[in-house]
């Protein structure tokens, strides 16, 4: 489910940007991008993609609780919620719409510098301040491998100690550091999966690795 | 005018995160970081740099109206107004409540990604149905520099023709690209100035460039 109302990029990143939503008298039905994976976001109600959604607060928490009432998601394991920076309504209706279903966790994403840290700071505040258990962080874009030389460049410098420092201040896990791949962003871009194009790649290793320490924080108990 | 008001870096980046605001007769001081520039942001007034700002819509509008009637600005040449991402409150108030005192334009920054590049779409989008002239596109970290090999790597891949691609296609002048450097995050971080302290580095010659571009779009007539 992508929150991200302004800047929906899930169908893109999940390679279904040209599909659209069907309703039923059982609701609107998600986009099915893999037998067990379904998708929800605004990218696929627009008329045009490159509309900007001009839609103040109140708007876009209705567009939520409609995400979470009217779609028929069947029976799910688990429900990602995909959020744009911030701790204001999107965040807000994700936490009070769900109260009741009760939420596993959150699993915060930051990158090495301390201007991004600042922001992560306040997210991990907000899911305290929510009631919302913090899973753990991980840190994206950790170093790169020149392709020439092979030798290894920080590109964003941890300046006062990145990823694995704030999670010792914040006393939450840190559950890896993914290095930054350029195929990354292709992936992204053509809509395939990382994964399944460079299982042996450092980054897929270590992102593997983070679901492997995600997942019992989140098992069925 | 830091208009983030969930995630405020300008007081970091600007080297003045420890300041306060005094507030007097005239209203609230903006905080100077030189002779002739002024800072505002809800960073200065948080008690704690860490708390979240969980603000819904209205009251984030609130402060950005007060940042505008309530700060003694005094005699400005340029009012430069940086907002979070997306297409709503934020941007909607600074629209509205300058509507006015006639909005020069905006400066559109990207990545060269096609999932950066759909987002600035929208943003662009915004600003040509708010009635606000874009007065260019700017494409930052663009390509990196191994400081070992001095080989080129691309690390965010331009799949669908980056910024150039995009000015093209929305019809807005394109300005300039900025090649990713790691000491420009490092800038940020310790609050210093990038093109004081770099002068001659390729990205602040693209800086430099892109200034010298927006300055006759912008200037007094």
């Amino acid at each position: 489910m992508d929150t991200d109302i302004c800047g929906p990029s899930m169908p893109r990143v999940m390679g279904c940007a040209t599909e659209q939503i069907h309703s039923s008298n059982m609701g609107w039905s998600p986009v099915y991008v893999a037998d067990n994976l379904a998708v929800m976001s605004i990218g696929f109600l627009l008329p045009n993609v490159d509309d900007a959604v001009i839609w103040r607060g109140p708007k876009k928490n209705g567009l939520i609780k409609q995400f979470l009432k009217d779609v028929d998601w069947g029976e799910l394991d688990y429900l990602l919620v995909d959020t744009p920076p911030g701790t204001s309504d999107e965040h807000l209706s994700v936490a009070q719409f769900l109260k009741e279903s009760l939420i596993d966790g959150a699993v915060v994403i930051t990158t090495p510098q301390e201007v991004a840290l600042l922001d992560v700071r306040k997210e991990i505040d907000f899911c305290q301040k929510a009631g919302i258990k913090v899973l753990g962080l991980v840190e994206n874009m950790s170093g790169f491998v020149c392709p020439s030389c092979h030798g290894e460049s920080v590109i964003f410098v941890a300046t006062t100690g990145g990823g694995i420092g704030l999670a010792k201040e914040m006393k939450v896990p840190f559950l890896g550091a993914v290095p930054l791949d350029p195929r990354i962003g292709k992936s992204c871009d053509y809509g395939t999966c990382f994964l399944d194009e460079y299982p042996e790649s450092p980054a897929s290793k270590a992102i593997m690795q983070i679901v492997e320490r995600i997942i019992p924080a989140v098992s069925f108990s």
